[in-house]
Formats: C-alpha cells, sequence, structure tokens
C-alpha cells in the first residue's frame, strides 16, 4: 500500500507531560470536590482565571528578553505580546486582585482548583503540568486571616481523610527571621544577597545538617561531587545567631531534657514533668513510631517554650518582637476556634523557599510513616505550604494590599491518601450486556436502558460480537462486576442468564469452590426480572 | 515617592480571555457533574488528557512551517519541538486511542471535560480559551454506539433540567449526502473541491434560503456587501439533486400538506390524518409557538417519511443505500430504548461543518424560544453536535479504527440554562460575624467555627472592623443572610444580636415594613443558642 510511505505522526504526550485515566481523574475529582465543600463553609468563593496570561502580569519574566521561557511555556502573539501559561494560582490572583479593586469584598476570600504549567526538566514523578489547589484571603492584614488559613488547612485535611494525628499544620513567622537577621547584623538593604543564602541554608537543615548549614553561613560548602557552594561570609559570632534560630526546635528539646534530668521528686509529681516526658518521647524517642501521640498538655509545653525562646533570640529587634507576637496571636485565635496545639503548632524550623513572604508562614506536613523506595521508613512530610505575601499586588497597583494563603500539592495529597488507602474515586466497572445475536441488537439495548434507567452503570458489547470469549475478556478488562447473557434459547424462553464476575473471579483465584457453592456464579431470571436480580447481585 | 517612576505592569488578561467569578463556576461546576452523572451510567470513563500537545499530534499544522498558529496557540521548546494548546478535545483521543491501543478495553468509551484554546479573532461572547464536555466510543463500527451517543444526548439534556419537548436530537447520515453526491455525479476523487463547496453550501441553508444555497451549487453569490463566493458550478441536473437533499423537509411537508388538502372525508378519519395534521401545524404552523407538542404518531410519520424520501433521492447509490438502512437502524435501536422521536428524531438539514465525519452525524437543538439581542423571538438553536469519524486514529496507526462521539457547547448550554431559570450554581452567601472589638476576635472566631462546625457557611470579617457600616456594606456585598454583632453589653450578657439581612433588604425594597412586623429583622440571643438561631433564620 501507498499507504506504508507517508510518515506517520508519533502518538506521544510532549515529553514532560501525562494523560489520567479513569479513577485517576475521579479520585482526584472527589478530593478536590471535599476541599472545595470546606473552603466554601469557610466563605470562600472560587475563582478560575484562564490558563494564559502576559508575561508582563506574571511577572517574573521581561518581554524585552529575546525568548522569556526560562521556567515558564511562553510564545509571542501576533500582536508582539508575550504571553504564557501561568506557573501557579496566586501571580493570576494577584492580577485579578488589581484589576478588579473596585468590584471584589474587601477582604476577598477566594480559592482556585487547576493545573498550572512549568517549563522545568521532567524528572521521575515530575511533571511540566499538575494541579495545584489554593485558598488565599486578599485584603487583610489581621493575623485573624492567617490562622484562618491554617484553621481551614487543618479541616480541609481530615476532611479528605488524614485523621487527627496523622498531620501538623507548622507555623513560623518571617518577621521574626528578620529580627533575628537585624540581632546578626544583617537588616541593611545592601545586605539582601547574604540574606538571602541564610534563608536557603536554613531551609536546608533537614537535608545538610547542623555543619552543612554553617559551612553555609561562613565561607561556603563543598558537596559530595566536590561542587563548592559560596556561603554568606557570616562571623562566627553572626552564624551562632542564626543557628539559634535555625536550630530552635532542637535547643528547646535539649533544654526540655535537661529539666527532665535534673527534677527533683516533687517536680517530677508535676503534671508539668508529665507533659516535658511525653514532649520529649515523641519529638526524640521512638513514640511517634511506636503511634503514641501528644496531649494537648505536651504540645501546648512546645508552643510556650518555642515563643519564649524565639523572643530571647530576637533580642529588642522590633520586628522580631512583633513578629513572636503575631505567633503568640495566632496560636491564641486558633486556641479559641478549637483546635488544639496537636493539629496546629508553632516551629520555627519552617520558612518556606519562597521570597515573597512577608509574615507567617505555614506548612502542612504528614507524620505518619511510609517506606521510601529504599524500604526505608521515613515520615511522609509536607502536603501544603503558605504564607502572607503583602507585596505581589503592590505590583500593579503601588498601593499595599496584605495578603495571604496556602497551597496544597494535589498530587502529594492524593499519594498520601493511597498510602492510607483512603482514595473515594468510584472505580466500579459497568454490568455488561453481552451480544450473543447481533440481529437482536434492539433487546439488548432495551436491557441497558432498563439498568440505566434504575441508576445501575451498564454498557452493551459494541465491539465484533462474533467471538464470545473476547466479550468476557472486555468484561472483565473494564472490570465488570456481571455479564448479562442471552442466547437464542433465552430469548425464547423470555429469560437471561445473568453471571457473577466478582464471585468468577474469587472463584478461580481461590481455587475451592467449596465456599462459593452456596452462591450460585451464574442465575437464570426472567427477563422482565433483570433489573432487580443485577441489582441482588451488586449487593451481595 | 520613586514607586511612580517605575512602570507597573498593567493588570489585564490578555484579548480574548476571561475571568469566572464565584456562581459562574459553581454553576458550569454543577452543570458538568451531572452531565458526567450520565455519561458514568453509561459506562463511560473520564479522562484527562494534558493541555499541551505536540503540534504533530494534533495534526492540522505542519512543523515544516516557521511559525504554524494559525488557529492554535503554538511554541517551539527548547528541542526546536513544536508544542501548542489542545484545540478540541477530540484530536488528543485520537492521539489516545493510538498510543494506548493495546491497554485500553476496546471498545473505548470515554468522557473528557475541560478547557480548549483557539487562537482565534476574539468577538462578543467568543473567548480564545472555552470549556468542551465530550463523550466518544473508539473501536465500535456499529450503528448501535451512534444510537448510544444520541440517546445519551437526550439523557444528559434532562438531567440538566432541559424538559422533554424543548430539545430534539437530529440525527442525519453523511452516506446519504455521498450518496446524493453520487446521484449528482460529485463521486470521484477528483470532485473533492466541488464536494467541499457543497457541503459548506448546504450548511447554511438556514441563513441563505433556497437561492443562496442554489447560488453557491451553480456559479457563485455575490453577498450584500458585494463580496463574491466562488460557487461549485454545478449543472442546473445536478444542484436539482443536491437541493431535493438540502431541502427535503421542506418537500416533505410539501407534500404533507398535498395530502391534507386532497384527503376525503374516510381518510380525514384515519389517526394518519390526525398526525398529519398535528405534524404541519408544529412544523410550519404556529403550533410551536403556541406550546404545541408532537405526539409519537406526528413525528414518527415524519421519520417514516422521511426515510422514504431519502431512499427516493438516493437511487442506486450503494454508499446512499447503506446511509438510509443505518439511520432506519438508529431509529429502530432508540424505539427500543424507550426514545420517542419527540426526543431523537431524522433530519437530513443536519450536515455538520467538519470534513473529517464519515457516517451518522447528530445535532442538538434547543426549540423553546427566547429574546434576541433586538427583542425579536427566535428558537434557541444547537448546544452539541457530533457524528462518526472513521479516520482519525488511522492518521497515527495506519489500521482503521472507527469511532463516534459528540461534544457539547458548555457555555450555550449554560446560557439555556440560564434562559430557563434552571442554573444550579450556589450563590448562598455566608454568615458574616461582625467584630465591634478588636481585642475580641479570639470570641468571633470562637463563633464562627461554632457555625462552621454546624456546616453554616460563616465568615468573620477581617477588614479593618473601625467603621461598622463598612462591615455591613461588605455583608451586603458577600449576598450575606444574616449578620452577628457583639459589642461589649452583648458580651457582658453572654448574648448575640442577629440581623435578617435578606428581610432587611425586603423591607427596604417594599418601605412597607407592615407587613413584615410579625418577623423580626433583628433578635438577641444567648451565645449558647448561636447556631440554633441562625439556623432558625436561614430556614425563614
Amino acid at each position: 500500500m501507498s499507504d506504508a510511505k507517508i510518515r506517520r505522526p508519533k502518538a506521544e504526550t510532549p515529553k514532560g507531560f501525562r494523560d489520567y485515566f479513569g479513577a485517576e481523574v475521579t479520585t482526584r475529582k472527589a478530593m478536590l470536590d471535599k476541599i472545595a465543600e470546606v473552603y466554601h463553609r469557610y466563605g470562600f468563593d472560587p475563582l478560575e482565571t484562564s490558563a494564559v496570561e502576559t508575561v508582563e502580569a506574571l511577572g517574573k519574566f521581561l518581554p524585552d528578553v529575546d525568548r522569556p521561557n526560562e521556567g515558564v511555556f511562553a510564545w509571542q502573539d501576533e500582536d508582539k505580546d508575550w504571553l504564557a501559561l501561568r506557573y501557579d494560582l496566586t501571580a493570576p490572583l494577584a492580577r485579578v486582585a488589581a484589576q478588579y479593586r473596585n468590584d471584589l469584598p474587601s477582604p476577598y476570600r477566594r480559592y482556585a482548583m487547576g493545573p498550572v504549567w512549568r517549563n522545568e526538566k521532567p524528572g521521575p514523578g515530575r511533571f511540566r503540568q499538575f494541579y495545584q489547589c489554593d485558598a488565599d484571603t486578599v485584603g487583610s492584614g489581621s493575623v485573624a486571616a492567617d490562622a484562618e488559613i491554617c484553621a481551614m488547612l487543618a479541616d480541609a485535611l481530615e476532611t479528605v481523610g488524614i485523621p487527627r494525628g496523622d498531620y501538623v499544620v507548622k507555623v513560623n513567622n518571617r518577621k521574626v527571621l528578620n529580627g533575628v537577621m537585624e540581632v546578626a547584623g544583617l537588616a541593611g538593604d545592601d545586605k539582601d544577597a547574604e540574606r538571602g543564602i541564610v534563608l536557603r541554608a536554613i531551609d536546608k537543615i533537614d537535608r545538610l545538617g547542623e555543619d552543612g548549614v554553617r559551612a553555609l553561613l561562613g565561607e561556603g560548602r563543598k558537596d559530595e561531587s566536590g561542587d563548592f557552594t559560596k556561603g554568606a561570609g557570616l562571623s562566627e559570632a553572626q552564624a551562632d545567631v542564626v543557628m539559634g534560630f535555625a536550630m530552635a526546635i532542637d535547643r528547646i528539646l535539649d533544654r526540655t531534657q535537661t529539666y527532665l534530668e535534673d527534677a527533683d521528686e516533687a517536680e517530677q509529681n508535676r503534671q508539668y514533668y508529665e507533659d516535658a516526658k511525653r514532649l520529649l518521647l515523641i519529638e526524640r524517642g521512638a513514640g511517634r513510631a511506636d503511634g503514641e501521640k501528644h496531649t494537648l498538655g505536651s504540645v501546648r509545653l512546645l508552643n510556650t517554650r518555642t515563643l519564649n525562646y524565639l523572643s530571647d533570640i530576637v533580642g529588642t529587634s522590633k520586628i522580631g518582637i512583633q513578629g513572636v507576637e503575631e505567633l503568640k496571636e495566632i496560636a491564641d485565635l486558633l486556641g479559641a476556634g478549637g483546635y488544639g496545639p496537636d493539629q496546629i503548632r508553632i516551629d520555627p524550623s519552617v520558612v518556606r523557599g519562597l521570597g515573597y513572604y512577608t509574615g507567617p508562614v505555614f506548612e502542612a506536613e504528614l507524620t505518619f510513616e511510609i517506606l521510601d523506595e529504599k524500604g526505608r521508613k521515613r515520615s511522609f512530610g509536607s502536603v501544603a505550604g503558605g504564607g502572607r505575601y503583602d507585596g505581589l499586588v503592590k505590583r500593579f497597583t503601588g498601593q499595599d494590599v496584605p495578603a495571604t494563603g496556602v497551597s496544597i500539592g494535589v498530587d502529594r495529597l492524593l499519594a498520601a491518601l493511597r498510602a492510607k488507602g483512603r482514595s473515594t474515586g468510584d472505580t466500579a466497572g459497568p454490568v455488561v450486556v453481552t451480544v450473543m445475536d447481533r440481529d437482536r441488537m434492539a433487546d439488548y439495548m432495551s436491557m441497558v436502558a432498563d439498568l440505566r434507567n434504575a441508576g445501575i452503570r451498564a454498557e452493551v458489547y459494541l465491539g465484533n460480537p462474533k467471538n464470545f470469549g473476547n466479550q468476557l475478556k472486555y468484561a472483565d478488562k473494564r472490570q465488570s462486576p456481571v455479564a448479562v447473557i442471552q442466547g437464542g434459547n433465552e430469548a425464547e424462553k423470555g429469560t437471561v442468564i445473568l453471571k457473577d464476575l466478582i464471585l468468577g473471579a474469587q472463584i478461580a483465584k481461590d481455587a475451592t469452590l467449596e465456599e462459593w457453592k452456596d452462591r450460585p456464579a451464574q442465575v437464570e431470571v426472567p427477563r422482565a426480572d433483570l433489573v432487580a436480580a443485577v441489582r441482588k447481585m451488586l449487593a451481595q
């Protein structure tokens, strides 16, 4: 055939993109629907912006560059304007808040769910299109807005199926960090680069450890591959101040350990001692792995000690003191809303890499353990993060517009629900009506119509009906629970045969028919009873 | 300020794009969720492909053109591959069907809902990003698959709120048209251009009328602006054949009229006569405008007459005869499924502009009348269309893969539901807890927490609380049903005040307090009764 000479297009997604089938779609949708319900209850309104924005509005890239596609997918319009696919849901929100500032309620609470695009090197499990699920409050400078976001995040996690005790929302405040920078003599505009290095170094403490971070604060650090990362050039004394912040929780736990060791008998009879013991058991001992849970007392103790510790290290820095006060206010507001510190707690280790945060920052971590690809136990980790960013809308309007919000990593949270066996997509296959006699297609169509009208998911086999084995293979691939069969004999008698495919699969698997003998894998019923009989089989 | 010197980015969507707020999002979602439920019941599985495809896979454009962005948004990858945003949901399906042909069940029933992008001149109500909602069956050549799509479309329309009688799914078959082309001597490969002109001419009959179409079939047509469109160059005899098809319904109604005029008294006593009378009343008389509905008899009559008429005009053309037989089979299958011809009917006027259809084509029309922008009555028109396309997957694999499907115009259908007052988005605003005393924010947060925990949508006011009037203005903008107020006095007494804002608005509108006097616009209740009292007020 001449066809063979034609170069055919490749049937492939572009590199880094993928397709989602069946339950992958419904599971995600079910989760997002539940989250949307929580957001709605909190008074947040949905917003759906277009996928395409001007590069200028997105704000990370300059239109005078020849091809500004670092990180984004961008192209030039016929009017020579640069357009791009959005890389997150925050930049479009800032644009909307500026564009509609006279029409939107203020404060404006909005949520958004949808895909975003990143023109980055794809990797295993890292795609160039993925979902985000954000909620933000624009126009409120009150920490009550931050507290509300944290509470809503906790509610959302519990609603989708992460029980209390399996997650913790950690709250910190950039202002505290700024206070620490001031104390360390890193406050001026000319110290911007150093502060950036410090921020990124602290963010890596889980991976690099105390020594690694200290090296980055000083001259720099050579990694195992021999690559050298330039440090912030801090003096020993400056680095001590920063490390006091970066290692805050460790230091607090050290002090708690000392307290426990020094406690006399009278002290040991106090509830405070019990709380401290539990605190250490879980944060440093085998407590978490053994499934021990914090008590309100143990985490309240941690919160109090943390706030006191932070007060100490920010010293007389105004911004630092304000930061600690805001954290205390957030803790109080959440307490009044009924949120225990086992759900939401102050944790100075959270700094969040993004430069634009200006106040409270938060991160939701799942604390239950999973096995990593090497079979080692590790806690699941972060699924959401956010914070206060008071500068994004100002880019457009020149006026201060405070804002705060959170973004849930949809794929991470879905993976967590799968790990917990709490995925909720409807994966039930349809009842398959087989075709024994091509000329009686109308009869088979009327059977599926009856089933569908009764709310039962059903299909007639639409492939070539010649080979009946193929029809059953098809039903198997569709994970069909029941096959309906009507050959000429049955048609004459006015009956149909129902094959219980789930039972059939179980019998095939267990190979002991014995235990199933009371339950027939196949029944013949009058055509008029089709719907009732299928319903009965589905209910078994 | 130096700020003024900085050129700020414009806070604007790119030309032709828009944002969707609140109820615009939830209304669409509610409609699509209902449609998805119907598709699911029919055994269709969701598929979500990425927004980005290779230009090669999309298939309309060649990668050797310098900038292939006619109609699509396209850009060149860092590997020099051309990528583009999908312009519909069918091209990605064809790619998926080819890419996963060994893994997918066959036939493969899938539905897809999501945005598509067109790089076209935007106009009023015409955007460059819009939603499509498709369902297709790939791998079945049986007309039962086409009939199923039609039935599902009818179910979907009724489920979202278009009642029986307000819509009709019209079915035609490209094979009939091909038969007509054969009869008219337009069958050969060398007549491709002529056939294209004929197809597009027939598709415009509603707008151009009989004379306009006839001109396009002949030498060509000059429109009012003086622009000349070249015609297909058909002879008078050829054009007669084509017009016999294009005007089929008119000719059939003419014959019915003649029959009625000629009928003697005996004939007039037949049900057939009654059916024919009703048929003409509705199709040509004032019947539809007066809300008269077809009976099964009247549309069955139309179907029979149409099939007979089509049989006549395709003569001995094999493809034409096959087309008419397929239409008859579809009508029979739908009848067996319980679908009356008042829901789905044969209508030769449907040809569908797209070149790739190869068999049955369908279009769903809403028949109720609306007022156009000039205040004239007109019937709402098309909201969905589709058909059989057996060539799209072959592009990739070289093998024949039959497919059929439908696409619902999401915005059109939403507009129809709005016109019918059946829009179902949840637009209820939240209860607003006002802030009388900034220092007692924790108390107000605990009130919203109680309300939210009881499932009531609620917010605390997060703006600057100084001006209480602003808080009530905010509640008004949020369409809040109830405002909760607790000043110092109430706090001391342990009470809260509830303001019924809906009642307040009604009183303000009617200006007669008299009729509302039994219902208090404001109540004071114990703080402990907050949830119960709000619930009561919401239920009124």
